[in-house]
């Protein structure tokens, strides 16, 4: 079994990703990708761009990190996004207090602040540091406060995730895509959590990288089009109710497992996503929120987990978020994030308004009248046996029922305004960066590392070397290493030590191919390649290696490279 | 002449770029990328990257935004990275102190604050906002501060600058690059800056994108290998102490101008690179920092400055930072941050060194004659005749002079321990993505806009039009769609209007080419395509349109494509 550590300590020793600020004795939480890790991660968020963009059509925004407090007071996260923290009253060392009940509560981080007090006092938990005694539970916000601006300015957090800078967005983007829905918005970037004592390496970071998307539909329409082509694809899922069952997606959503098309197919898009870049399918599964963890707006929620070392961890959650926060955004900004819909014909309807009486308003209010009339007719009737106040030039006037009537008017309306649902697929990038990770780690009992990486993922396609360095060897190679960097391949050249601690060192860092330039090449003009995988070889000519090296890339098997060459 | 604010209400029109949570009144210095902008930016991004990446051998990293105070304090920025800000003690508004007295000095920001304050004074210089009377100038630190983990925590600070993440990791670059000078990195990524009062557009922000590439070099050579092929290239020059020139960059490190030919490579690299994402070359020049406004440490420092509505506006800054940065983060952290020059062959050094008396410290010191000996012998002499004070066991000791002598001794060595220099080229990505779009701006007599983007970077390389909705000219045009984006090309999908009206809207985004899909297509199969800046047409089978359009993306002259599909 692969541990973590194993896979973190590859990270640092090659290069992948390291404690951030280490000359600093480091900051919990934060992590440096190096110049493979950032390889991977880019390699990464290409695939999935592309797969949201250029497949399905979706459109990309990058707003800033920093955003005013009123956007997160809509969002909820000014009240809501916070853990619950106790700290020592010795050594003032702070804590999650879940973290401190573990051992006597199943789910601790489901108890109230109240529930986990009682649990700790019943159980006498004390500081693990020091054994002094804890304070009882309070709420920690865990975003990160600052000031835009100088002076006292005005508050500012960073995002907790990046699906708050598409919905405040909304108009723009309907707009945009012409006032047509369904339609969907990505937004690939930095989210931040201050979490009180982050652990785990990759998997729980103060500052971290996030993938979402988010669809806006028709709420009255969660059909998708692509469904049809893909309804008998199976999943892994864990229902909220039940054990762990492979079902096709069409039976999933026929027997209301999975709420709808939309998300079933979010589901199956998002375990393609995963298996392209290298999450192994039988570690991976999809977990239903249960009732009680499912915000209390969602619809239906379910996260994409992987086994890890970690245990199942989950990478992607897709949710379906109803109205929830264009509601909140239009109560908090009074902004119009609405959709209209065009009836098929336009409808007749029905609608009561407020009729002033102005031969009664003239006598009684004079110049003011007409204002009061037309305040009237502004406003929509509750009860019409009592008394209106309207507001006429900053003076409330009480308008007693005499003076108007309450009708009824037929009007012609062609469509519905309405408040779009939101779908979203949202992903933690470092963690499933990690899983990649170590689920392509293999170790050998003599401890030989081989990182078995998707050539499409793989922050180097190709290892360079001459075989000795002298007698023109290296200028040769060189020249195939240039070839292949100027078709805009990667490639990491190495002249140093023995060929196996060459290929091992490839190997290690999860290179796919690697090409030897040796004695034979100034003769014949010919390399040899070598698979990672099978560590079997052929030759090809150093005028094919770019083409090779492409092709294999686009899906070609490593032992049909000379039929590839043949058939030219 | 193009005006900003023509560009940035097509930015705003089009979905290229906006002012942030405009929903919320917005924030002054915060922008958000639209899907054409973001597309525009990756595409810069991606020219960049590979430019330093598979060009130049640089690797790359991506760090946290937030750091640690001690970060910030090593590198300068929590005592320097200021502006002087005057306050109202009326309204309580904000201001540069600068901007108060732009009309009585040319250059106020060199000025010191008392400079200011007497400037102010003297002409009685006044609230703009309401008259009231202003305090004196004070420093105003820039940075975005906020608090990492629970409680007081510990400060940290959004990074106003992406290079420190570079500098304080030297140690593993310096492994990762097997210990070899001279290695680049670069870094892509948000800076921040708490900006007083933000003012023009994406020139000015208070969050802002980075692409900054650090080079460690050895001090004592600052040649470049590939300098040679270059040195006959002319560049625009402004030097600190002339006139503007055009010269060679071998005559301009011949004649002194230029420090050395490190600096001058990547002034050329930089104008390469600029040209390439669509800077006009005649609104592009190099100015060199006078004396005044270097940073003390900066040996040189050049700035690549374009034309634009504001005026000359810095771009790309290239300076050689010296020691400056590595020093300071080994004088705050006591890491290693050196790299070791083998010599040619090794040397014999004398060197002075203590050796204590044990004969004299035994009788005297008893037990503690024995640390006392040893923490003698690893001080260095500074003065023979004077008592040395050591901490033994805690204890400081005043040792006499009689109790050791200085000798000199000779030694072995292989090489030298120095603290590399750094060349430094840093872009402010957003204000060249703004000059890429000032620069392609056209506008006809008629207000008939087209956007001349390069192909490489337009964000919709192919605009695909059905020339009616109807006889299967749709479906056929999809089809055609389709095929593009599968082969990585964005497409616009456009079946509504004019065909007038979508060449207009496309034209207006940039989009370098467009397909129209008509009734021939559905007898022969062709389509026409039509060039954006010369409004010609030529018809293509739609077998060969993502061929075509690869070819022209790749610098295919439109002109050229009959003579190309004949040659196959």
């Amino acid at each position: 079994m692969v541990d973590a550590s194993d896979v973190l300590s590859l990270c640092k020793r090659r290069g992948y990703l390291w404690p951030a600020y280490e000359i600093y004795g480091g900051v919990a939480g934060m992590y440096d990708y190096g110049p493979l890790g950032i390889g991977l991660k880019n390699n990464i968020i290409e695939v999935w761009r592309n797969a949201y963009t250029l497949g399905e059509g979706f459109i990309e925004i990058d707003g800033p990190t920093i955003g005013p407090e009123m956007v997160f007071k809509a969002s909820g996260h000014v009240d809501e996004f916070s853990d619950a923290i106790v700290s020592c009253r010795g050594c003032q060392e702070s804590y999650r207090a879940d973290h401190m009940i573990t051992d006597y509560h199943p789910n601790p981080d489901s108890l109230s602040k109240e529930e986990m007090h009682s649990l700790m006092l019943k159980n006498d938990v004390k500081c693990p540091e020091c054994g002094g005694e804890l304070t009882p539970p309070e709420e920690f916000n865990l975003m990160f406060r600052t000031t835009i601006g100088p002076g006292s300015g005005r508050v500012g957090y960073l995002r907790p995730e990046t699906a708050q800078g598409i919905f405040v967005n909304y108009i723009p983007f309907y707009r945009y895509m012409r006032e047509k829905l369904p339609f969907g918005v990505i937004q690939i970037g930095r989210g931040y959590r201050n979490e009180i004592s982050p652990r785990q390496g990759m998997i729980r970071l103060r500052e971290f990288n996030m993938m979402e998307a988010e669809l806006f539909v028709d709420p009255e329409d969660k059909s998708w089009d692509a469904f049809e082509d893909i309804k008998d694809e199976i999943l892994n899922l864990v229902p909220q109710d039940g054990e762990e069952l492979k079902m096709s997606v069409s039976e999933a959503v026929e027997k209301g497992i999975i709420a709808h098309q939309t998300i079933a197919y979010f589901m199956w898009f998002t375990s393609e996503f995963l298996k392209m870049v290298g999450v192994d399918p039988e570690r991976m599964r999809f977990r239903q929120h249960l009732s009680s963890e499912m915000a209390h707006y969602a619809c239906d929620c379910w996260d994409a987990e992987a086994l890890l070392s970690y245990g199942w961890t989950e990478l992607v959650g897709i949710a379906d978020r109803g109205s929830w926060d264009l509601s909140r955004h239009i109560e908090y900004s009074k902004a119009d994030m609405t959709a209209f819909k065009r009836f098929d014909e336009s409808k007749e309807i029905e609608r009561e308004v407020i009729k002033p009486k102005f031969g009664l308003l003239g006598p009684e209010f004079k110049a003011k009248s007409a204002k009061i009339g037309k305040a009237l007719e502004e406003m929509t009737p509750s009860n019409a046996e009592e008394p209106i106040t309207v507001e006429v030039d900053g003076e409330n006037i009480v308008i007693d029922p005499k003076f108007f009537e309450v009708a009824t008017v037929k009007e012609k309306v062609s469509g519905d305004k309405f408040i779009p649902h939101v779908i979203e697929p949202s992903h933690g990038l470092d963690r499933i960066l990690f899983t990649v990770m170590e689920h392509a780690f293999t170790k050998k009992e003599d401890g030989y590392i081989v990182l078995k990486l998707k050539p499409e993922v793989a922050p180097i396609k190709v290892g360079l070397f001459p075989l000795m360095s002298r007698d023109g060897l290296e200028e040769k190679a060189m020249e195939v290493d240039e070839d292949l960097r100027l078709s805009g391949i990667s490639t990491y050249y190495d002249d140093s030590g023995s060929i196996g601690r060459r290929y091992a060192r490839m190997d290690e860092i999860g290179t796919p191919w690697c090409i030897t330039v040796d004695y034979e090449t100034l003769e014949n003009g010919t390399v040899t390649i070598r698979d990672r995988d099978t560590a079997e070889q052929v030759r090809i000519h150093t005028d094919d290696v770019p083409e090779v090296v492409g092709a294999l890339l686009y899906g070609l098997e490593f032992n049909d490279i000379g039929e590839m060459l043949e058939g030219e």
